[in-house]
C-alpha cells in the first residue's frame, strides 16, 4: 500500500464532514470557511515514539491521546475545535496499527466535531503530529496572562491519577484490577475539557490545561501574569483510586509534579466565582488556591508547612522526561 | 538549554510580527484574526532526514525548504500565506543546527510575510513538520479538480533542474562548479511561487506544484478532474544548465519523473490565455500541451512517438524515494 492508499483507507473520515469545510483531503491544501467576528485558535503537538509513548501502545489509545492532547490545548483557550491536520511518520505501512490508531484518532474527533482535513504521511521514525484549529468569539479567549492578586485558582476532575497510571505502566506498582484499570485510562484516555473551556469563556482570568504538572503549569500562568500564588495541598481534588494508593503513587510529589492529567487550571475573580460550579460548568471543580502578589507559587501541606515538591514536570530534553 | 530555552532563543521569531497576531508563541495555543469575506487554506508537511534530506544537509538548507514546500502548497492554491506552526523532534538540543535551521525558516518566512505562532519542540529522530495557513478570496481557490477537456496546460520556470541536483548531491554525476551550485541551489532552495499563484485567481481553472515530478502531479489533476492530457515534451522548459548536461541528468525521465523543482502546473481556457503572460505573472512561464477528454497523460518526444517514462515520481513509501 502506497501513501495515497494509506491515505484513502484510513484518513478519509467518511464519518464527520463538517459544512465550513469547502476542500478536505486530496489537494495541495485544505480550504475551509472560518466564521467571521470570530478569532482562529491554533494549536500543534508532537508525540514522538518511546519519548511520549512506548512503541508498543496499543495505537488506538496513541490515535485518542493525541487528538485528546490538542483538544486539551485548545480547551484551555476556550476555544471550539473544528479541522485538524495530521502529520506521520510511520517505520513501515503496518495496517493493523493505522486501523487502531485511525479508529482512536477518529472516535476522539467525532466526539468533538473534528473533521480531518490534510496532513503528510511519510516513512521514517513513528512520530505523530497534529494540528488542531478552532474558534473563539473574537476577544474571547482564555490566556495565560490575566491572573491578578486576590483571582481564586481551580482545577477541573481530580490530579495524579496519570501519574499513578504511568507507574503502573512502568511496572513500578502493582494495584488490584480495577484500580490499575482506572489509572491507566486516565493516563492513556485523557478527557479534553472541551465544553468547560468554552463555559469559561468571560469568566476565567487565566487559564492552562495540566500537561506537565501543576507546579510547572501554573508556574507559566504565574509567570506570564507576573503574579504568585498560594496552593493548599489538602484542597486538591484526588480520586478515591489515589487516596487508597496514595504512598505507592508518590503521594503529592505526584499530584502536583506530574504531567498528562488534562485537567485545567484557572483563576477566577473573587466577584465571578458564584458562576463556578459544577452545574454550570458540566464537570467537578474545586478551588485549591488563590493568586498573590508574590513571586512564584508556595504550597503548604496540611500542617501549614511549605511543601518543595521532588519533581518539576515534564520536560521534552531531559532524559528522565 | 531546555524546551522553553530553545524556543525562546531560536524561534521567537522577533524580526517578523503581523498585526493579525493577538497571541503568538507561549501560550497553549495562538490567536489570530482572520479576514472576514475569505477562505482559510491549510497545509502541512513533514520532512524526515534520510528520507527526505540527508542528516548532515546544512541546517539552513533545511529551514529554507521546508518553509518553501509548505508555502509552494499555499501557492498551488492561489493563498496568501500568512502563519505557521512548526513540529520539531531534534535527537539533542545542538545550537548550531537550530542557529542555521532557524535563519533558513525565517529568512524564508520572511521573504513571504509569514509568522511562526507556535508549535512544539520535543527530543526524537531529526524530523521536522510545517502547518502553514494562508487565504484566499472566498471562492477563488485553485483546486486540482477543475480542469476540462481544450484547457492549455502551463508550467513555471524551469523542469528537471533540481533532478539535476539530486544526482550532483548523491556523487552520481560530477559538473562543472557553476553549473553544480546552480542544480544544487534549485534542489535545496526552491522558489515557492506564491505571487503567481494569488495572479492565477480567476484565471487557473486547476493548478498543482510540481513536488512529485509532472508526470505523478499532473496526473494528480487529470484523476482529480476526469481528464486526460497531451504534453509535448519538446516544449518543456529546461535551463541552460540542464540543456548542457541533459543525457547526465537523465534526459527527459528526471524532467518530467523526478521532484523538487516546485513550480506551478496549471490549466487555462483557451479564452484566458491571454492574461498568461511573464509581465502579468512575474516570472517566465511555458505552455507545454492540452487537457483532452481522454484518459490519463500521453507525453510525445521530439519525433511524435509516444513517451513512457521509467520513473513515476516520488512517492513516500517506495524504498528509492
Amino acid at each position: 500500500m502506497d501513501e495515497f492508499g494509506v491515505i484513502e483507507t484510513f484518513f478519509a473520515d467518511r464519518a464527520n464532514r463538517r459544512d465550513d469545510v469547502a476542500v478536505g483531503i486530496g489537494d495541495d491544501g485544505a480550504v475551509v470557511v472560518p466564521p467571521c467576528g470570530h478569532h482562529l485558535v491554533v494549536t500543534a503537538d508532537l508525540l514522538v515514539a518511546d519519548r511520549h509513548f512506548p512503541a508498543g501502545t496499543d495505537p488506538y489509545a496513541v490515535g485518542v491521546k493525541t487528538m485528546a492532547v490538542n483538544l486539551s490545548d485548545l480547551a484551555a483557550m476556550g476555544a471550539e475545535p473544528a479541522w485538524a491536520t495530521l502529520t506521520l511518520s510511520l517505520p513501515e505501512v503496518d495496517e493493523r496499527w493505522l486501523d487502531g490508531f485511525s479508529r482512536g484518532l477518529f472516535d476522539q474527533a467525532r466526539d468533538f466535531g473534528v473533521q480531518l482535513i490534510g496532513g503528510d504521511t511519510v516513512k521514517g521514525p513513528l512520530a505523530v503530529g497534529l494540528q488542531l484549529l478552532g474558534w473563539v468569539p473574537a476577544g474571547e479567549a482564555l490566556l495565560r496572562r490575566g491572573a491578578a492578586a486576590g483571582d481564586r485558582i481551580f482545577v477541573t476532575g481530580t490530579l495524579g491519577d496519570a501519574g499513578l497510571g504511568l507507574r503502573c505502566r512502568q511496572g513500578r506498582v502493582s494495584l488490584p484490577d480495577a484500580d490499575e484499570d482506572y489509572a491507566r485510562r486516565r493516563l492513556d484516555r485523557p478527557t479534553a475539557r472541551v465544553a468547560v473551556g468554552m463555559a469559561l469563556r468571560g469568566i476565567a482570568k487565566a487559564a492552562i490545561d495540566l500537561s506537565d504538572g501543576l507546579a510547572a503549569d501554573l508556574g507559566h500562568v504565574l509567570a506570564a501574569s507576573g503574579v504568585g500564588a498560594h496552593v493548599e495541598l489538602a484542597r486538591l481534588p484526588l480520586s478515591p483510586t489515589y487516596r487508597r494508593h496514595f504512598a505507592l503513587a508518590g503521594g503529592w510529589d505526584t499530584v502536583v509534579g506530574n504531567g498528562d492529567d488534562y485537567e485545567l487550571c484557572f483563576t477566577v475573580s473573587p466577584r465571578d466565582c458564584a458562576a463556578v460550579t459544577e452545574a454550570r460548568l458540566g464537570c467537578v471543580v474545586t478551588e485549591i488556591g488563590e493568586i498573590t502578589s508574590g513571586a512564584g507559587l508556595v504550597m503548604t501541606d496540611e500542617a501549614g508547612q511549605i511543601f518543595v515538591p521532588a519533581a518539576a514536570g515534564f520536560e521534552h530534553f531531559r532524559d528522565d522526561g
